[in-house]
């Protein structure tokens, strides 16, 4: 469907491809490409019986290619074609762009910005867009730029086109809400479809909204959790991306929970965002495929 | 408020309390103790400040005991009475005597078996309820009695009654659920208070009511779970005791959920067990208090 | 390498290949089962780039195979001659033939029975053989024959010969150590290379030998774990498959490491007997691939 | 033994305890704080059988308190001397002021940062030491002075004798070594006994030394752990606090085990220096109690 091409030296690209499941897509895909000298180097499949659908994801090696980029991408479409495929070809030169939004709560975007500065992610955080002007110390500590954009009942519809203006203008391929307490229009979201990630605060479809571990604080349950998805239009409805949960007991106040939420936001968030970088996730209906 | 005496030479006993919060009360029970030379092993002890309730787990040695059992039993409801206490003393010579109900499922009933007979539980199985003739050749296998009450709805009432009776007339101190696919009435569940405990295969409240990994199947979750708790006249929203989960990912289909569930509703169902049958666990509105 | 033929209707079968990475294997080998009619379902690979080896697991559907098995395996060997290839092929209608060795602990094997009643396992408990008499009963009981070979000093090589001609005879693919608490011998372990799993009641490399769950204890650790591995002459060396934990605390005396132990040892083992009896194992080294 | 004493208002306080197990502990020290007016509002205690060692930590409410805070610590020597029990009372208003050890990796040092910062540590980091400049740029970012003590064998002894001058003068209670990469000597490790706290990188005793993620994926461990302990002169050796663990598998390279392993020493890391900062751990021989 797209391919993300540009002129850097890297030998290496992430070809993820879904379709219908038919016969012969593996053996005709690999001969494609192999045809074009690009080596497979890793590749993973699944085939979802329930919904019929095939998904791959392909790393090849570029070194030996016959011919230049363009020319891969051709027999790939090709193929695509014959098999009624999306696909993306994405060259390991090019770095995702990734805006975080963020409103007060801080712990996801130090994260981020961590993990982004220690190599970690397979991305860079280009810009930052917030709602309230409290994290602007971080995101200025970090070098990266911060865009105020408070949101009121009256300017919510012109401020969101601001950021989609400014998210596309930037080449954002990938928005985080880390904790952005704001739900996103329709409109917003309908402008980056699987490409808004958001982290909620519970184990997801359990206690969905507001407050989820005051909730879980009432209910007394034994674990809290936290979930990363794609955000769609019903408010945490989207297809899961990742979940953990972490043991809680009758000694902890909603304090102590939200402490301890704050180590696991973090870290299913940051697997989230990763995993999506690396090209390794594909939603399909309110489902993800995850390639590990 | 109960005391459960024998005259065996055991020598220590388990005492639980529970009250409103106020200041003295530790202290004031272990004088009393003290007071009967009756030697603190170990004490355990939580605070609810937001129902402002005082809960306490109490070992105690009886081998330099002043005086006889009751003698001991009367300091501690003299302190009760002060205090406006629940409290009960078990001796560690008796064992809980425990019926499990189940219909076709023998996966949690040779868990359980399997376990006491190891010497896990604080407790002996001493009969099986089943609606079901399926699990008799288990039962007979470990020579437990097996009681087949097939209920209809016509029956239903009547059954449960004879069940009662049963369970009235075995001594029966805790009645397990183990994949019982039956609705008690709340006649049945009122007649054992804090006594029966329930496996729901799923992390509660997250996917409540039937066919929880069929939910979670189509909702896409990564982790499954299974949730112990106290049965009560709303279905799937009694106190919870114990809740683990387990790992999934898209190549699990709905089968495999089940199988791997079967896992977690053993060991979420033993420990739930095994902590009641040592006292460890106090309900108290939705809630329950876990000493470990 | 083998093929394991045999006539059943069956429509599937699982491909396990490895050797030398080179350039084109994929490509050639989709290729080669595409020619013959051979529908690629599951397909997962990896690459070690430090050992510079190849593994991959192909699922194939046969349906409309063209031609007989023996050809299909033919354009296989083709393959596998010309990339200096190890491999296997598994029709699905074969289901693996298991021997399990036990002693005195029911834990493991009572585990493993139900498992296989269960439908879990993709095999199925041919025969078990143990130096003790003490769980002849539970054999009886799940209609399995029980060898009683008890070994001393003086009779260890004579009855490991025994255990050997009986494993041959019965077409045993796969011997599971299931607490078995005698050491095997070089030529036992060399009769089944690959074919042989143990469970170690540790995380290994921790705690290796003997007592592992004293000198948890004696160290204060905050987990213990279970290990299940390929038997190798060196004693506790041998290739990982699987491993868990469990928490531990100072409340622990050795009585609950060894109780939680247990639960522990039947998980940790079943998963990999369950992946080597799909054969998702593939052991390199001191290593193995498991394909999830 | 010690008792920090200072003016505050603040109203609790925190008493730990230790001392060879005897009858009428309990009720000694309950009824010597009652007699004081100090409220007990949590008591949590453990016995070791086979040490024959008592353990309690009691937390008190000094609001009513009868006579003023020396005369409280009096009646708690008293208890003490009758008992020969190790003590500490620690008032609530009194913050344990924390020096961080650091070299060049900064996800530790970050991480302790942040949380003390959030509230989560009750405590102060007062300063950081490090024997190279790295990581001064962090510290001026959080304003916390930053202390450099470059090491070479010559220099060893006398920077660290400027090192425990800086401590003591600074009245440090707990040294953090947050992948301090130097070994300290005997006579450190003797100025701070159960009062540094090391974090090392894997599951010990598995992997001790150096390069354990290396030994780990060599060995190829389908875990990998972390483990924080106090420091003692036997390296690695020291009693643990806390453990945890992360999946790996065959994929995982070892700059992917040292990727996740940073999140795991994070936490794990965490976790001891927040138990030990709210008096939760009693050091005892090789071992630890952690009261949570």
């Amino acid at each position: 469907m797209t391919s993300l091409t540009d002129s850097s030296p890297s030998s290496t690209a992430t070809l993820l491809v879904s379709c219908a499941d038919q016969r012969g897509i593996v053996a005709t895909l690999a001969q494609a490409l192999f045809g074009r000298g690009a080596n497979i180097l890793d590749a993973d499949q699944h085939t979802d019986p329930v919904a019929g659908q095939f998904f791959q994801r392909i790393r090849i090696d570029l070194a030996e290619l016959v011919g230049d980029r363009p020319a891969l991408e051709g027999v790939i479409r090709e193929v695509a074609e014959q098999y009624g495929m999306r696909w993306s070809l994405r060259y390991g030169s090019r770095r995702k762009r990734v805006a975080v939004f963020v409103s007060r709560y801080d712990h996801c975007l130090y994260d981020l910005l961590l993990r982004e500065r220690s190599g970690e992610l397979n991305g860079e955080i280009a810009l930052i867009v917030s709602n309230h002007p409290d994290l602007e110390g971080i995101a200025r500590q970090f070098e990266v730029p911060y865009h105020l954009l408070p949101i009121t009942k009256e300017n919510k519809a012109s401020q969101e086109s601001k950021e989609i203006d400014l998210l596309r203008a930037e080449q954002i391929d990938l928005v985080v809400l880390a904790r952005y307490m704001q739900v996103l229009s329709g409109t917003f979201i309908a402008a980056f479809p699987s490409q808004i990630i958001n982290i909620h605060h519970s184990f997801l479809p359990a206690f969905i909204g507001g407050r989820p571990y005051h909730q879980a604080h009432e209910r007394g349950v034994k674990l809290i959790g936290a979930t990363a998805h794609y955000a769609t239009t019903d408010l945490d409805e989207g297809p899961i991306i990742e979940q953990d949960v972490t043991r809680a007991s009758h000694r902890d106040s909603v304090a102590d929970l939200v402490r301890r939420g704050r180590d696991l936001e973090r870290v299913v968030l940051a697997r989230a965002v990763r995993w999506h970088l690396e090209d390794r996730v594909l939603a399909f209906g309110r489902k993800t495929v995850v390639f590990s």
